[in-house]
């Protein structure tokens, strides 16, 4: 039987949510969100974030929301600075182009970009005589985790923020897998951190034991303030909205978000440990529930038999890189399975 | 207790969309609709419609549905005829324009729009000279059934087809509420019908008994060649495409769209033969599950006590348009107590 | 020899203009507006305006200028409000929409619109429970003459402002024919007026004089804050600054706008007065350079063996509605050839 | 007295053209390129270019140019190839992403990138599973000459064509100093070889003796039918189009773009030698108009006392880049009073 662990988005829904998604299904309720879920779902996540004067909208996928967002954010004459791994600057088929803006890209390690490298690149921009020919930095994207399934410390956002509040700019964080990022062994940021350091930031869903769904958060709220008929415009907005408010109802409901997290990352850990064990170094040091390896390719075609896993990047000549995912949904069975068709 | 017809998109999803969903919860498949459910949902599409060299797209809602086809469809210089009354125009936020293109207007009827008008419109603009100035009527949009109910005849979408093969120019269907057109007593159009008669239109899955999704029918295979990255560029890719499939699969097994489609509409007659009755003709002829009457306003404010339904348009000062609303959760039982109460 | 009167931008420039292109050809000056004749030029239009704090800017053509300003102007979610026959709705071939904005029509008479439409759109749109779901009327846009060569009263303007001021939404005036309004006969308004009643608004140098370009002037300066950069991306920039800034240097010394605007007015107006005695009434009442008539074919045919005008619109059966343009070029014996050969 | 080496744009116009604006001004022609001089300039470019069947548009600037003839290349799902270092890339203010397309960047040497790097990147790109979630490369842009005043050989271009043919990709050259190109020494490319080579290219009017214009030939005929239009809808048609025209038919007869570029290169190798004999390496090997070097501080704050050239980039510590640019306009005496102030 094959085992699985190329995405975190493979399975359907936690069954909690697929319970109350079975409990509801035939209530009638107005559309487009202004249902009793919700607004449920919106103060629960207020109240976990411990900013009551942030404003809450539920969107359905990651780039949507990431071009959504950022499109509601930048002047017509601005551009994102983002990590040249940034998922808006390589995955998103140029989702955030086609609104009008110019990624700018920084360097990055495991994914993360340097607040030193914002300020240069910042101060750098209105250095040069003919930055008014140029992209002005509107904004900055980073990713929590990273790509890389990375984090960054609770210090290197504040240095971050600092630098956005200097220029001021916003800074918005991508948490597609945010999650996985704070229940990390190395992590020292709380949800409550990110609500105080990002401007703007959703937490991701899809990824996180909901059938599909991100929820944005408006932290600075003299931000986005039409961000409803932009969702409409962004083709975002689901008609039945209840179903986005009822899963993150259920995901901030005893516990269930960090549940889900922890799971997930235990499980990769494992992975982690079992590869090291066996003398394959991770190549980057993720800490969250994507863990990538380089191996021998006559590893990855005996691996590949019996055990689901994706090629990070094009296939080397001997060695390759390639990733495994868990999430809620990976079985402890399935890992003990990984790891023992690992020492064939 | 309160009845409800104010949209068709109150409920969760029909319930053998739901069992499947439960079902196959905990199967893990690839991501962006690579998996077999999403296969088995195209190619009994395609049977459906006679038409084996169609493509078959699943999106997630009807907004940015229209958004990622016309986006694709035109060239820059561009627009898009339709209905003044047409969603593209009215109600989707500017998500056209957002893309760059301009909605080009044409009087209605019923939400209904003229071959000759088409014919007039697009020979006009080329007899002005300064037609290289102004925006070229790239391709038609229609809705079957209209904003209004309505449905055209057979007859009726083959001008309009002859006008467009004649320009040379797509004719693209908004089959937003497609069953309930396709089973209206008038209509003497089947699916495949519209699929020879458009070059690209969809079946709508969120008004007709899915939890939400839309099946773009490609019928011109020359039209919409690198479609899936415009998805993904448009956020209208959804992780999990799986579900997609899995609930048009569902959709198009032992006939279910036809079924919600037909109990829909019978419920939406059964009121309209009853407002009838009562002395209040509609206000157009609707032959699906859309019913729009105008009301005396204590008419209105009476049956608002415990039945839900809507403005088309503000309050008058002493009657107002007013919509009522089917679908596949419809409940008979409702629909005589809306009666009932209609005869206070 | 024929004579001509298609546009008002069929001859180079004024010779007085001629003359200093010719006496400063060879002078070298920086690029992109940093000369001093650029300087020069932006204040004495501030002082021509009577706006010592307005922000002016030289743009090439008057497209370019309105989708640029517009696009600066607009919020994402935004429209512009403007007459049907505005030139942006019209003949701008979707530039505005290209920028992702909505264009927003109302009903015009002579080409203007009117304050109370503008008041009911407005109100009407946020009576709508559905706003949110169509585009918020951003900003309106009218032109001073308007396309049909009539002129808004000085207390028309003001109606205008106002619900603009209510409603908090800048009031933008295309001047591509701004002399030829100002001293039409029947006008009340003088330049310093309408600098301060539009936010923000173009003069035309292209129509009256000039070998091209256009001044915007930002009256509000809250507004366009950054807007050269706008100007960059719109390639709206032209590298050598110094010819805009020269030409209007001398269009606002020694009166010359304003003699260039007198002179076609008055050509207009004897061409006008012909036409009446001649029993050919115009169509519109224009009381500037541009006259409307409806004249029989064979008259038309006759007049264009050496006539230059042309067709408003597609040719009648019998009749057809023509255009005659004068402009600083305009000779007056050309104007008295004109009406001789129209008592053939 | 100042002499001046910061640019080619700083003076008007090539006394030849001038000549003509003069002798032409009072003519009455039609506008937007309807006219004699434009259909004349129009013969004369196809001729140089030994391309009958090429289409030929004139617009007046770079950037302009440069996004619409992007814009109508590119498909919405696609990206631009280009030189980190292409003024596409930093110089534009995000002009081609305002259109909706990413720039996909390749490493430079010179401003030139190699055909295989863009065979690598292509290859890569569609042998990544994921492609299809990121950014087709559509077309392939590059400058000729160089931003750093660079050429291609003969055999580079073929090669960069030859990767564009097999991938079915248009090659786009920027020409907007395309004489000095043609005219260096080390140049084997003739207009003729420039026109076989690229599938579409621009003749830089603006930095070689007009006083603004570029006209844009479209070699290859099966593209860019529709682009009357969206010259307008770019703000990019002149209303006087018949400036563009005569510039260019005066440029392209009796030799005058030939001289005017030879002129200015001869002046910059004077330059160049001057330079290289005081000490001063050029910091590109640049062969055109455009001459790089790093000074020390020191000479750059002496020679600035008198002479007017740019920093190229921010100023170091104790040496900085400069650039020293020539044109039709710099006069040989003022290149010897540069040598001379150079050797203070």
């Amino acid at each position: 039987m094959k085992i699985h662990f190329e995405t975190d988005y493979m399975a359907g829904t936690h069954p909690e949510i697929l319970q109350r998604l079975i409990e509801t299904n035939l209530e009638e309720t107005e559309g487009y969100g202004s249902d009793e879920y919700t607004k449920r779902a919106e103060d629960l996540i207020k109240k976990a974030c411990g900013k009551e004067d942030a404003r809450v909208h539920f969107l359905v996928g990651g780039t949507q929301t990431n071009s959504t967002v950022i499109d509601g954010l930048l002047a017509r004459h601005e551009g994102v600075l983002t990590a040249e791994s940034g998922h808006i600057n390589v995955h998103e088929s140029g989702a955030i182009e086609s609104c009008g803006h110019k990624v700018l890209t920084l360097p990055q390690e495991e994914g993360k970009i340097k607040a030193e490298d914002i300020e240069k690149y910042i101060s750098n921009f209105y250095a040069d005589d003919t930055y008014l020919h140029m992209v002005a930095p509107g904004m900055v994207y980073i990713s929590f985790p990273t790509e890389y399934g990375a984090v960054y410390s609770k210090k290197e956002l504040q240095n971050i923020q600092s630098v956005c509040r200097k220029w001021e700019i916003p800074l918005y964080i991508d948490g597609a897998r945010l999650g996985y990022g704070l229940v990390a062994e190395n992590s020292d940021v709380t949800l409550q951190d990110i609500a105080q350091l990002a401007d703007v930031f959703y937490i991701g869903g899809t990824k996180l034991g909901a059938l599909f769904g991100e929820a944005v958060v408006v932290s600075n709220p003299k931000l986005l303030k039409n961000f409803f008929p932009l969702i409409k415009q962004h083709g975002a907005l689901l008609a039945k909205g209840r179903l986005l408010g009822l899963q993150f109802e259920t995901l901030f409901s005893n516990n269930l978000y960090e549940r889900v997290s922890r799971h997930a990352v235990k499980m990769a850990m494992k992975i982690k440990q079992a590869f090291i064990e066996k003398g394959y170094m991770p190549i980057v040091n993720s800490t969250t529930n994507q863990q990538f390896f380089r191996l021998p390719n006559e590893v990855i075609d005996k691996l590949s038999e019996n055990v689901g896993f994706e090629y990070w990047g094009a296939r080397g000549e001997k060695e390759s890189e390639v990733r495994f995912v868990t999430s809620w949904a990976t079985k402890e069975e399935d890992v003990d399975l990984l790891i023992e068709r690992l020492n064939f």
